[in-house]
């Protein structure tokens, strides 16, 4: 897996956090994923599939980091319980870093649809890719903390 | 979500199990999920996308189940430890029940792509599908005990 293909999803994570959540994320280095265990406590996942490729985005978030996205996301003011929100915004979250690294990679020829995001949590879960894809996983830094994502794509030539 | 979306994954379930692990299966009656546990301890998730419509997969196997699956797809003289490859037996059984229903619901003219199958576990994990998108729960039965189908589907539409 290229970079052609990571920086999309890394690109559309900090414009999807600035734009709804005017939070600043620093991105960390890629590195392939060898621990099955999900970095945090909830897990956004979703599908793509296409002609040229397939493959999952998964956002994992420590509760304390989502829980500030959420707050952000919502407005402080609003009155309602952050906690009743935390699962809906990462999957929402998920949906859009997806939505906008589509866009860039369909400007460079990669057309895939999405799938709808199912979210996943219990502490010490553990999230597993498909066997003998690789799966390079990126940690953002925030103020509140750090989330991660994890991003397993396979072409047909099984490159 | 009509019948005409749900029967396909219903028959290719009994028809995988049969085929890969001569295993009999008792489909129960559907019933939209309330209670977003999932129902075992290991979860396969697939996404499926496409023009016409957007969704899902999600198996969830209590541990015996998937054991005894695991056991009777490898064989039971092969001397490897069954544990080791219990979630990957999870992985495959949805990607392939999800294969043969994309076929069953290409005959009807319904077209969508696969993306890769995800499995996540850890005792009470909680799967959560799009909100507001209806999620249909189908009970299966075996000599080893249930599990458990989850399929979310949204048309464009939003029916």
């Amino acid at each position: 897996m290229d970079a052609e293909f990571i920086n999309p999803f890394l690109s559309s994570v900090l414009n999807v956090l600035s734009t709804m959540a005017t939070i600043d994320a620093k991105p960390g280095t890629p590195a392939v994923k060898k621990d099955q265990t999900a970095q945090g406590d909830i897990t956004g996942i979703i599908g793509m599939a296409g002609k040229q490729a397939r493959g999952t985005l998964a956002i994992s978030f420590p509760d304390k980091v989502l829980y500030e996205i959420t707050k952000r996301m919502i407005g402080e003011e609003s009155g309602v319980n952050i906690d009743d929100y935390t699962a809906d915004t990462a999957g929402e979250i998920t949906n859009m870093v997806t939505g906008g690294a589509k866009r860039i990679l369909s400007e460079k020829g990669y057309e895939f649809a999405m799938a709808l995001p199912t979210v996943v949590s219990g502490k010490g879960h553990v999230v597993r890719h498909k066997p003998k894809v690789p799966v390079i996983i990126i940690p953002f830094e925030t103020y509140a903390g750090s989330f991660f994502i994890e991003i397993c794509f396979e072409k047909p030539n099984g490159s």
